[in-house]
């Protein structure tokens, strides 16, 4: 398999780096419009070839990774829609997933495969020098089928992002980028807002504020260091689902005033004591336990069937070990065998499956 | 010199093993209405003596410091008042200082001197057998003197502070409670909500949710763990400031809404650069630097001279290496010597002094 990276940074010399470990992987062309950072990511390791553009990495190519900021992948992708053979599967790692996959969609051929994606994995590092074939261990690696995606060549993802150590998990587009609003975006917002507050009080009011700020603070602002584009990015791409999350927080902000103010200890005590189980709660990382398990099931021959079956085993916060289609010699119908890691998981995955009418068997492996 | 601490968890074990490490202390006497801890805070080494009751632990001490929870310093003060040796030096560890110190007041007998205290450390295990006589190293030590402070008891905690490690900085009670409504306060509200946020919207809408949870959010929500009942002791002290720096903290979050709301780039540009490098600048310990300059201050000899000028000092950021109060034969005046280090920062400091009509004279030591 010939992989063909374009954008060489942090995230795209990572996955060449981690790609190459996987067997069935043979090369791994990059470009990047930064020849420095192409001779890095060289350097590095990341990539096996440097091609000289974008159009000529992508040639021959059976996977090719878009690992370029957002604002760049509609260009990237006009230009190289021309030279994409046939069959080829197309990814990228933008952070906001419907507006990228729409543009994907309408730039590329309708013989080439798109399947968009999202790795949870990141560092306050950028650039080829601090890649690692590491960073996606035990990392979210997001997903986004739609009605328009080609199950083997979602298959084939799903592989490649498993072989490189991530958990991969199928969402919508739409609910991706609600997701990340909460998970990400805000938590991004919050931080800068606070640390303007108590910039701007250090300023106006008393300048040994910032000298008492001890790991609480550090910690509660540490990504209000992260790189000011990269975020002005994403609030342009994902402004709806941001501004829905922000009145959600100011909503609870307020409430928590409220309660406060009125001295209501019972009602801030369940506050805080709800927090305090969910953080301790929060999974560490996204990985798999317990013995495979096996859900078959007879699936209509229809568009969107694997995205559904997919998304909803994501929205029930299941992974997706390995799946398998089966198509009937007889056409009309097929069979999808999904692995589950885990009998508990494999049973939340089975009822989310049977409420929206599939039929399941369950089997140990 | 005698020791007394009343109240042997982390904090007051931790400040018991850095005390003997000073010259100038000879015993540290503990007392915690817990067995257990008081017996674990002697296993540890940060008492010398366990006694039998909180009065027998005051009785001779020099300098006795309550390190229990907020709820019982009123408790505490009341059963020890009356086994106090006359001159004796009281200071408490409390999160909130006005309460604190008004109840201290009240409480003491008026030979007894009380100065309030607050130590920026602490660490997310509890009990004594975590307690570190190096928890205090280049973190910011609070001290609150008033009107009714003296000068010497207050000279001798702010020596014992900065022997122990930890930079004294001198605050008034309220802006005290300001100053940590905004840099410690919030920031663990903030957390709480968001954790409760996307905890919330994990339930009712996407099981995946916090499997999403990166590096970002894990460290914008890591003090939500944080014990409850401490926070609702805090709630219940700081009230007032808390739910005012809320209404401040909604305020800005309103604002940052309305810019990604309208798309306002260049705004948002501006507010994520200026969280970007105020978050960069964070000071990373309060450490001095530079030759030490001495500023010498003819001061009228009446009742909270000090808490004015050591605070004045605090209010622009500046650290008070060393101070001497020199009382002129005839009465009537004395001088302050303050030790400052760095040229900059005595500047700063004389410049502040200046605006509060105090005569300064700088000298380089």
């Amino acid at each position: 398999m010939r992989v063909a990276i374009i954008g060489t940074g942090l995230i795209g010399t990572s996955l060449g780096l981690a790609l190459q470990e996987v067997h069935e992987v043979d090369e791994v062309v990059g470009y990047d419009r930064d020849t420095d950072r192409l001779t890095a990511a060289l350097h590095r390791g990341g990539i096996t070839v440097a091609a000289l553009s974008a159009t000529q990495a992508v040639v021959d190519a059976d996977l090719v990774v878009l690992a370029v900021p957002a604002p760049a992948i509609a260009p990237v992708a006009d230009e190289v829609a021309g030279a994409l053979r046939a069959g080829a599967i197309v990814t990228d790692v933008a952070s906001v997933k419907t507006a990228a996959v729409s543009t994907l969609q309408q730039a590329l051929p309708d013989d080439v495969w798109l399947v968009g994606g999202h790795p949870m994995a990141g560092s306050h590092e950028t650039g080829p020098e601090h890649a690692s074939g590491e960073l996606f261990v035990g990392a979210t690696y997001l997903l986004t089928p739609t009605t328009h995606t080609d199950p083997q060549a979602y298959r084939t993802l799903h592989r490649l992002v498993a072989g490189i150590g991530a958990r991969p998990m199928a969402v919508d587009p739409g609910d991706h980028d609600r997701l990340v609003a909460v998970i990400s975006h805000l938590p991004q917002l919050a931080a800068t807002t606070l640390m303007n507050l108590a910039a701007d009080q250090a300023q106006r009011q008393h300048a040994g504020l910032l000298l008492l700020a001890a790991g609480g603070f550090r910690d509660a602002t540490r990504v209000a260091a992260s790189n000011p584009q990269l975020w002005l990015d994403i609030c342009a791409e994902n402004r709806a689902a941001i501004v829905t999350v922000l009145d959600d927080y100011a909503a609870q902000l307020a409430q928590l005033r409220a309660t406060i103010a009125a001295a209501d200890e019972e009602r801030l005590r369940t506050v805080l004591m709800q927090a305090q189980q969910a953080r301790r709660r929060l999974p560490r990382k996204a990985v798999g336990g317990g013995a495979l398990v096996e859900l078959l099931l007879p699936i209509p021959d229809r568009p969107g069937v694997l995205a559904e079956v997919t998304t909803s085993v994501g929205a029930v916060g299941v992974n997706i070990e390995d799946f398998s289609i089966d198509h009937a010699a007889e056409g009309g119908r097929g069979a999808l065998r999904l692995i589950i890691a885990g009998a508990g998981a494999a049973a939340t995955a089975a009822a989310a499956l049977k409420e929206r009418s599939y039929e399941v068997r369950e089997r140990q492996l």
